[in-house]
């Protein structure tokens, strides 16, 4: 049969896959911190498509920023589909690195456990579609049905900034039938989900600077203003502490979710917030003490605003009497349907202005509009349908999910429907240390992927 | 004539002397900090205090604390005058080292400057206590004609936690007829101060923590609780923009300063204030907007709340979306008297949990009682007399300061007066980096120790 033949050929290339992916992680392509190798991240890619059969080219965005990895397979013609898969090769940093269980940049093998940065997001998922593809050729004569596209990004973890643009001046180039998503997975009891959205983002650094050097607390305490003073109290204006985003207008453009939005978030299984609330064990539990379908929306449909991170002053062991000069916080809005993160910007500045705070300087490091393919697409239903087959349970359409992406580009720009499938799951620690992937994980998303993709050939003009 | 040979023998003495600073500057005895050479710092003060025929101890406080310096000479008998030295030989964390010129614990010279962290806080008053006694010795054939007590400790810069309960329990051995307290020196006009009192302090660590470890702020920031929106909004309620501290009951205990008190700020030089706005160019100008009399009374006779420090999440270049699990941050209370730290200790814990953050742990680092001396007093119109003779300017009776120190147990445990002679300056940079004294600050400073304990001797007596 040939999903056996398939999936023996998925298991059959696991081994050199996995070692593929101890390559990529070996590299700490972190695109947040200015000295990290993104070429040579850029460059392993490339050369692993290469070997694919792909044609990879490595292009630029801007002059100085992580390049663009563009790979590509037209041999199946015109006659047939054409997907592009869209990854990242950059990751989140590894700090604290005292947090993790060895190096991060070493692949770990730990059982049915992969662990290193990166190892999850995103370059297992670079490996899923690797594996994928080396089992189609391996069941099909050497050639692939379809023809491939593969994006592979360098700036996917600080907002995507140059993109958009770039698939703007690209979108020729980028034509396809449907867009695989970056990510996909299962959920806490194995279900595979599908995801149609992703909230935006806006992220800002708040720098404050009250006085030309700091001072002692004694002679300043009591007539110098104090950076961090002012960086607190700024903040503390943004946001009450019922988690209402005070910013000027910043509620006028949401789009609630639908009737059918709701349905679909009741439809989703209660264990997810079961296993956040065991998982981070919330001080007082969830905020606004949400549960159920509430959790569910407010998860997804809410706008946010995060402090990621916040500085000033001395903050080693024991008691320094300073009085800082300086003070910044790092700060993400999450952003749904239909708000905009330049408007946010704008808002921002105007807030700030409007709440005696002219002298923070607001510093924009990216941002992201929010986008979503119909839950009703017929490729949403073939992932769905092949999700259904592969893992054996029933599948989650999820109509939004709390993280953001570079979604508007594809869905919006390229106006192409966008379908998820992969190799997550929600102990996989992506972001924070001891990310990992499971083995198990890995073969499942590759035959998910493979499925997928020859479904998407088999229905090809059916439509 | 005396006074000349004393003067000679101060700049015959002086080179040593900045040798030995030198020294001292190299023995990075930064308290705060749990592996810095303290022991080392104390052997070599005991060895200079030593070198001047004093017999020195180093006594334990607790175990594990910093060791305390203790030195006497008794030879000039129970008809002369005892003068107690209140030194310390820690000092202050030198970070940001990359602020500093060059290796903050290698004494630089650079003209009249010496450059480096402790080199007027607090070492270059020790020196200036030294050079002062060679010169009396040298002129007073090799005898010092009153009564030497010297105490120097290790944990001034950390709110001398340990020394009011060591100075208790050592009543007798630190009697004497009057304490010459750790620093002075001149204003901005070259105008010799005499200090009359120091604020308290109660020194603080907030902690926050809201969730099991840092979370994605995608999934987790619509619904986890987030450590550093505690800790600012916690921060937020602890003071008004308008720097009226809210703890419960903070300004019951305040004595507001005396029409004395006020007349003497009236009559300091108005020089201190614009030095102040030229050297930190404060944002819109001081807090308060407040000038002249009102500034200096506000500069002292008003309790504050600064925040030192704060640290939480991710602090590095770039955006990384993170959910912060802990925050923390550092905090002063100066304290006017009669404000007693362990009340302040009781209020603010009583209202965090009156505003919603049982939550926040509070870690008490120390505290130090306000003090007083009369400015009326005998020994301080002695100080005042005999630095108008050196300096030829008329002195600065400054009935109390910004700063705080251990005076508590001196003025009120002890019941003996202090009075205030130095080497200090406004641009000395003290607690910052770029830390330095003037050779010819140091000059003057010993000149007027001596002069004062010379003074003491000639009147001990005839009161």
């Amino acid at each position: 049969m040939e999903t056996n033949a398939l999936y023996a050929a998925i298991d059959a290339h696991l081994e050199t896959n996995i070692s593929e992916l101890a390559a990529m992680v070996a590299v700490p392509s972190v695109a947040a911190q200015p000295d990290a190798p993104m070429q040579a991240g850029a460059e392993l890619v490339a050369a692993l498509l290469e070997k694919r059969g792909l044609t990879a080219r490595i292009l630029p965005t801007v002059p100085g920023a992580p390049p663009v990895v563009f790979a590509e397979n037209r041999d199946a013609g015109v006659d047939a589909p054409t997907v592009l898969f869209y990854n990242h090769y950059d990751v989140q940093p590894a700090e604290p690195l005292e947090a993790w269980d060895g190096d991060p940049w070493t692949l770990k093998r730990d059982g049915d456990l992969l662990i290193g940065r990166g190892v999850s997001d995103d370059k297992g998922h670079i490996s899923c579609r690797l594996l994928a593809l080396d089992a189609i050729k391996e069941t099909n004569n050497g050639v692939l049905p379809f023809n491939v596209k593969m994006l592979v990004e360098g700036e996917e973890e600080v907002a995507s900034v140059h993109l958009p643009d770039w698939i703007a001046a690209h979108s020729a180039l980028l034509n396809a039938d449907v867009t695989i998503w970056e990510f996909g997975g299962v959920d806490t009891n194995g279900r595979p989900e599908i995801i149609c959205g992703l909230r935006g983002i806006a992220y800002f650094e708040l720098h404050a600077k009250t006085i030309a050097y700091d001072a002692h607390s004694g002679v300043g305490g009591s007539v110098l203003p104090n950076a961090a003073w002012r960086l607190v109290w700024a903040l503390s204006t943004l946001k009450t502490r019922g988690e209402r985003i005070l910013l000027p207008g910043h509620y006028d453009a949401v789009l609630p979710p639908t009737d059918a939005d709701i349905e679909l978030l009741a439809s989703l299984p209660a264990e997810q917030e079961a296993f956040m609330r065991r998982e981070f064990a919330p001080l007082n539990g969830f905020l606004g003490d949400a549960q159920g379908v509430e959790y569910q929306r407010r998860a997804v449909f809410e706008p946010t605003c995060t402090i990621n991170g916040i500085e000033s002053g001395y903050t080693g062991a024991g008691a320094k009497t300073v009085l800082p000069a300086t003070a910044f916080a790092k700060v993400d809005f999450r952003l749904v349907p239909d708000q905009d993160p330049e408007i946010v910007h704008q808002s921002l500045r105007q807030h700030l202005d409007a709440n005696g705070f002219p002298d923070i300087e607001i510093r924009y490091l990216g941002g992201q509009k929010p986008g979503r393919v119909d839950p009703n697409h017929a490729y949403v239903k073939l992932a769905a349908d092949t999700a259904r087959d592969v893992y054996g349970k029933e599948p989650c359409i999820v109509p939004m999910v709390g993280g953001s992406g570079p979604i508007y580009p594809f869905v919006a720009g390229l106006r192409q429907p966008m379908v998820t499938c992969g190799v997550g799951y929600p102990g996989a620690r992506v972001h924070a240390p001891g990310e990992n992937l499971r083995v198990s994980d890995l073969v499942m998303g590759a035959r998910h992927t493979a499925r997928f993709l020859l479904a998407l050939c088999d229905s090809y003009g059916k439509e």
